[in-house]
């Protein structure tokens, strides 16, 4: 039995976010093949590393509330190094600005707000639509292409990805069931990850595989980590849309619901897409 | 007739997002008593003031694609600094961060993605609601409490700011056309302005003028140059919706379309509430 050092994660999520304090704003960082997309990390994994660094700051303050992270380059297999810069810290909230780079250039950059909540009036207009529980939609087969989709559990509602044979459809909606894979308690780092889990809705317009990818993504957590807690490792209810396609961009929204209709996290991005 | 330095502004607009380079990222600029709020100026004009100063970088490549603006402390009325860094440069994209700062503490914090569109396929999932033209819809007065409303020809087709005597409603919608006043040809900087005029949805929910504030804002920018040539001085139709409310925060997300039914941008905010 080995007593030094830290534990080893035993979930590959943990072990994906994993980061090592450098000192100051600085975290050192690895990716993780089992997060792996089809170039580089899965976005919502990078997204949840920046979160992770801010969260390990040890002047931070209260639960993230907001989240932008741009991909502003491929991030390398490899090790990283991510900053987490705390430029304002208020009573209530925190204003970080984070950037992940790799050998001198930055590969990510990204802000992110914490801040703690107070008890107030309580209303969900985004209301969960009503659907099969998860235990009677099947667990979508790994599609096997990429490595990260092994790492989660995904029950498709409506919309899922094309097989490559069906035409394209005139709504983009997916809704699905989906949960870590080995099951994890939520977290919030793991909430950030989920938000980008939603393929790009191009491929369900165009029913074609084509190259597409997240440039900004923006996620709102309405969950704090009570709520987290009572959330535990059941399944998330998510429902992605996108707006409006052209010039090589769209944008996509979604959110993210527990099973019992609470509003956990409402998500945004932009992507860029070839066709 | 004066030939020296640059032209005055004219337009309130273009005079409260003027910036003095000052060097590489940095630029200095001046609060606008026009665009002035309930405490500091309206965030949108500070959105725009950030976005201007990207657009004004000498290293910048191509237009706006997405801007998230985090109001991290009260901005005070008179001098400011804002840097603009471009931390990543692409072939076809660029990655800023931004921030605004008075006497050395920040302000504002954000990101910017600018790029280059390509001729792509186009579609608007989010299609325009159906609704009067601007002519036949009453210029709302001007509710006179702030400064900055008087800046905006609003026309309210449904959800009018409350008037403190109406209980509050169900549903959080708002449906406005709405432009610059005096009128101005729209581009991306006024654009991301008019993304900010709604104001916050807990005030319709409530129908009461409770405190709340922005706290971080991202626009995605649909429109491209040449979309916002055609639009000119043409009333834009927005409509904006709250997801959840709780935890003293709520989410609310906002699109902008021309005329003919083109999607402008979109549009999110995270707010903060006292009940």
């Amino acid at each position: 039995m080995t007593e030094t050092g830290n534990p080893v994660p035993t979930h590959p999520f943990d072990a994906a976010v994993a980061l090592t304090p450098r000192g100051g704003d600085r975290f050192a960082g690895h990716t993780h093949p089992a997060y792996g997309n089809m170039v580089g990390p899965f976005g919502g994994i990078t997204a949840a590393t920046l979160l992770r660094a801010a969260q390990q700051h040890p002047d931070r303050l209260g639960d993230p509330l907001a989240l932008t992270v741009n991909f502003a380059g491929p991030v390398a297999d490899g090790p990283f190094e991510v900053t987490a810069t705390p430029l304002r810290t208020n009573r209530s909230t925190q204003h970080f600005a984070l950037t992940l780079t790799q050998d001198g250039a930055v590969r990510t950059t990204g802000t992110a707000v914490f801040g703690t909540g107070r008890t107030t009036w309580t209303d969900t207009e985004a209301v969960a639509p009503d659907v099969k529980a998860p235990e009677d939609v099947p667990v979508r087969p790994s599609p096997g292409h990429v490595a990260f989709t092994d790492n989660y559990e995904i029950r498709f509602v409506e919309g899922a990805l094309p097989d490559g044979e069906t035409a394209g459809q005139a709504d983009s909606t997916t809704t699905l069931w989906m949960r870590d894979r080995p099951v994890r308690p939520l977290d919030h780092a793991a909430l950030a990850a989920l938000a980008d889990v939603f393929y790009p809705r191009v491929l369900l317009r165009t029913g074609r595989f084509v190259p597409a990818g997240t440039v900004s993504l923006t996620t709102y957590f309405h969950a704090d980590a009570a709520r987290l807690a009572a959330q535990g490792d059941e399944p998330v209810l998510g429902r992605a849309r996108a707006g409006g396609f052209g010039n090589g961009f769209f944008d996509q929204s979604a959110r993210l619901w527990a099973r019992d209709g609470a509003l956990l996290a409402t998500s945004h991005q932009w992507v860029y897409f070839k066709d």
